[in-house]
């Protein structure tokens, strides 16, 4: 009883035939006293037909319930005239059962498939039936694709996976990692990889000189929508090569997923753009390149004018103000224009300054805003020059820290240019649109902390002729890291890494990690870096969020198989879950709060 | 500055051109004014020559010392007759170099690349050396073959890889877990997978029809020359395939990496052999069929014999008593028989009988044995009948409980058999010999615990017909299971799975575990087989074992870039390590001995 094809590959080309097919009962119907049944597997739909003529099939086909599991076999013959359906592959045709086998009977499911607006609570905890609908089939065949796409085009190019370690070394920098007791050395730790960056660098050292792996990473921080505990990284290095060439590869890469994954063409080459133009123009290091809209920056021209709000920003260290033009803005409603306001105010912004431009010709009387009668007609006359204003837009005004203007303005910017008003207006771009952000600073830092943190990791090359300025002006390095963005998603990151002794010395110094303390966490980079250690670099992509783009999902639950959830567990299989007190003992480990042992 | 080619794929094609090459010095030689470095990269070596009148790069040669790192420009030319090299793809050619530069130097490796007979520890202490090592680099290049191999071929036929959680739950059957505290969940545990069987049954009954996924999996064990606390399966399952569909799909999947990999043709199809006749004839259910030695069973034959080692054992419940018969090896010393005899014992042979054939015609005169003074003519003859002996062999016998039998004997076959002597009396094929051991007992029965334990999985489907057994008779109940041997190694085992929820618990009665038990630990399993659970099977093959079988590696650890020692121990990063009293507070535990906190 070999399967002929896929249910929901069945067709045309089959008419006549008589196929077998293995499915689910999707649903049935029965009308003109014949029994109807939509077939269902992983590839789609089949109508199968049981006339009452074929007696024991008929009976059988009236036992049938939702999700049963059959086999089926019948004769392939057109859909009556008017009963097509064109949304399917199998659309065209029907299959009049001869036999039919009940595989395996289903209680009544938890819900319908076809059901909307299920609670994420009931489809995690009946995730082998959520996974049976068509939405999730096809979000993780899509993944699957993503990801051999990638194998087989990085496999063209040389790279090798090579896998490495998942029990490994607690490095308490960065995120906060999920640890392993040890049964075998008492009272120490494995700790789970929150990445495999030093391993891929020590493979570069060994010489593999081209390496990918997609692989599990760990992070145990407090989850948002578009988190999980463990995710998924297409993780990349390569040596010998520089920025350029390396960004190359990998814009290639993504080139080729789409192409081969949904039949798109992506941009060749990719546009790019420095942090700081990026910062500038979007207040974003992740501009989304579909919304035309940018920032014009006044902080100059507003150190001298009246208005405290701005003249205070403009004048303040680190302070800046910028303007957001919205074109045909000016329709926009005082209900809206307060919603906005309440919406930077997420970002800290402390209000949403505006200027309707009504007419132009009309000059000051021609503005409506609550803020022009404390700006010079110089001023005005040089916002609505340099934003390039026409009548009937709107200006919007950020004036702040840097930080909080940018954010709050770059948010806005993204809430604008994704809103129904920019799509009718023609603000909005629907393509998809890939950018690189390039040249990040090396360090931030942290005010709260007093010291300098690694913009991207402390393994990170400065650019060249920034090397002496680890030591004497660290905020002034800017750094060989490059993100690959799209539609305002990072969906990559890397960087050319530092492969002299000396100059990662120099940044564990600049992010006051002392020779001892370098030493102790990562004697065996430095070791590596003695040993004749090649220029390298790479990038990291984040499947699960690549995908979730791709597919258009809401969650990056949606293209993973057995998510956790927000709360880190999986409702499915019950974890994470008390465990026996021998277990505990054999790792050397008691309970601070032992009620719970079992 | 762009790589021409690899350094180790400089060849004649190249004469006369001007390449670009980068690597490592791998040694360098002064000969007669000159300076010759073999420069290496993963793929091999070339010879780069340095002649004084190009005085810039002579003088940057100079200074060159092993491992350094290079890039190399020059001109390819013919080598002097005299100084070709056939074992190498570059050694026609030479490369004369027109500019050098160091792009990194290294301090004094630890030890030569090429020194033999270095310890485990300093190889796994300075593994960025070691992996540098042609050998090492050669065997996780083929282990990258044979993975992208292994997805190429299941790709093909719509397998597609889905990922499963490594932060599971721990379900205490089996191996021993690695657990993961909890944060969030204060007393509760992850525990990493021992293997995603449950997993991937559960994408079958979500209707992914064919799934893989090539995945690290955990057991906290002691660990033995062939095991890894983190090991890699290329995990594999199907839906509505029966046993041998499956089996059909996967020796294909065999071939095809033989073929890819190693240009090797394995038999198609491949042998089949169940595990009675495994165990009768071999004493173990993964013969070496390379080797040319059986046994003979003389159980019936032994029960009425004088000779009470052989009566005694041949009259117990459960006892066995087999010959070995070794072609021409009557020449064994009495010490050659003499340390056998040793060797059994490790397996707790009470002792080693035989019988040196010299001279059949003369009957028993030309037998020499201490045991055939007590054995009757009719079983004499009998048994030189049976097993075939001819003048100049020898036959062993073992007889004892028949585990003590087939494990001591079956040991004594594939030590003879992988001999010398064995090789020199073509009683060892060395060719790659493949075969699948099918139908298995469904449950071994633990003396010690008095119970049932199940001898692949609870989830195995038993042999149709033998369902009833399961309650009346468990021990005589077969599965349907196999096992693909390879030279003597279990390289997969899967079996058909259980896909009905009432057969299941049947199962779990047999193993003694009761409903509430089932229901706690594998609840998700019994509600997923509710819903139209498809028939399902797979297999899983251990990766690491395959690839240190293909390359004829000494331990696993040598197809591994990052193994762990025998103590659990990775000596590169130093994990496991202590970690922070902050850590093991946000975890809710407390080590029992707290001597080691930092």
């Amino acid at each position: 009883m070999t399967r002929t094809c896929y249910t929901g590959d069945v067709n045309l080309e089959h008419l006549d035939q008589t196929v077998t097919l293995y499915g689910w009962c999707h649903r049935r119907r029965d009308h003109g006293g014949v029994i109807f049944v939509d077939l269902r597997d992983r590839e789609g739909l089949a109508q199968i037909v049981f006339d009452p003529d074929n007696q024991d099939a008929f009976k059988i086909a009236e036992s049938i319930r939702n999700e049963y599991c059959l086999r089926i076999t019948g004769l392939v013959r057109r859909r009556p005239e008017g009963t097509t359906n064109n949304d399917i592959k199998s659309g065209q045709i029907e299959v009049l059962c001869r036999t039919v086998e009940v595989l395996n009977p289903s209680v009544t499911p938890p819900f319908q498939l076809d059901e909307d607006n299920l609670s994420e609570t009931i489809r995690l905890t009946h995730r082998i039936i959520d996974l049976r609908r068509p939405v999730m089939q096809n979000n993780l065949k899509l993944r699957y694709r993503v990801s051999i796409e990638a194998r087989k085009y990085l496999d063209s190019l040389g790279f090798i996976d090579i896998e490495t370690p998942m029990l490994t070394r607690s490095t308490p920098e960065g995120a906060r990692d999920y640890l392993v007791p040890s049964r075998v050395h008492d009272g120490q730790f494995f700790a789970l990889p929150q990445s495999p960056q030093l391993f891929k660098q020590m493979l570069m050292v060994a010489g593999f000189d081209r390496y990918y792996q997609i692989t599990k990473c760990f992070r145990d921080e407090d989850l948002r929508a578009d988190r999980q505990p463990e995710f998924t990284q297409i993780d990349c290095e390569t040596s010998f090569l520089n920025e350029e060439q390396i960004r190359e590869i990998f814009e290639g890469m993504m080139r080729h997923i789409f192409k081969e994954v949904k039949g798109i063409d992506l941009p060749n080459p990719f546009p790019i753009m420095s942090w700081d133009e990026a910062m500038a123009r979007f207040g974003s290091d992740k501009p989304d390149m579909r919304i035309n809209l940018e920032f014009t920056d006044f902080t100059e021209l507003m150190r001298d004018v009246e208005f405290k709000v701005f003249n205070s920003a403009a004048n303040m260290a680190g302070g800046r103000v910028v303007a957001l033009r919205i074109p045909q803005g000016g329709e926009m409603s005082r209900k809206e224009i307060d919603d906005y306001t309440q919406f930077v105010a997420i970002y800290g912004a402390k209000g949403l300054a505006y200027i309707k431009v009504n007419e132009k010709a009309k000059g000051r009387d021609g503005l409506q805003s609550p803020i022009v009668k404390n700006i010079n007609d110089a001023a005005l006359e040089e916002i609505l020059a340099k934003t390039g204003a026409q009548d009937g837009d709107i200006i919007f005004f950020g004036a702040d820290k840097a930080k909080v203007v940018n954010d709050s303005m770059g948010a806005l910017r993204v809430k604008i240019g994704l809103s129904e008003f920019a799509k009718a207006k023609g603000l909005f771009t629907p393509e998809w649109k890939p950018l690189w952000v390039i040249d990040f600073p090396m360090f931030e830092y942290d005010e709260g902390e007093g010291r300098y943190f690694a913009a991207h990791h402390p393994f990170t090359s400065p650019k060249d002729g920034h090397e002496d300025l680890l030591e004497t002006n660290p905020e002034k390095a800017y750094a060989k890291a490059y993100d690959m963005v799209l539609n305002g998603w990072e969906v990559g990151g890397g960087s050319v890494r530092i492969h002299r002794e000396e100059v990662q010395s120099k940044v564990f110094r600049a992010l006051n990690i002392d020779a001892e303390e370098a030493r102790a966490k990562f004697g065996f980079l430095l070791d590596a870096l003695q040993y004749g250690a090649p220029p390298h670099g790479g990038l990291a992509f984040g499947l699960d969020r690549l995908v979730t783009l791709m597919t258009g999902s809401d969650s990056i639950r949606d293209v993973i198989a057995f998510p956790k959830t927000q709360r880190a567990q999986d409702l499915l299989v019950q974890a994470p879950s008390p465990v026996d007190e021998k277990q505990l003992r054999e790792l050397h480990i008691r309970l601070r709060n032992p009620i719970e042992v079992k």
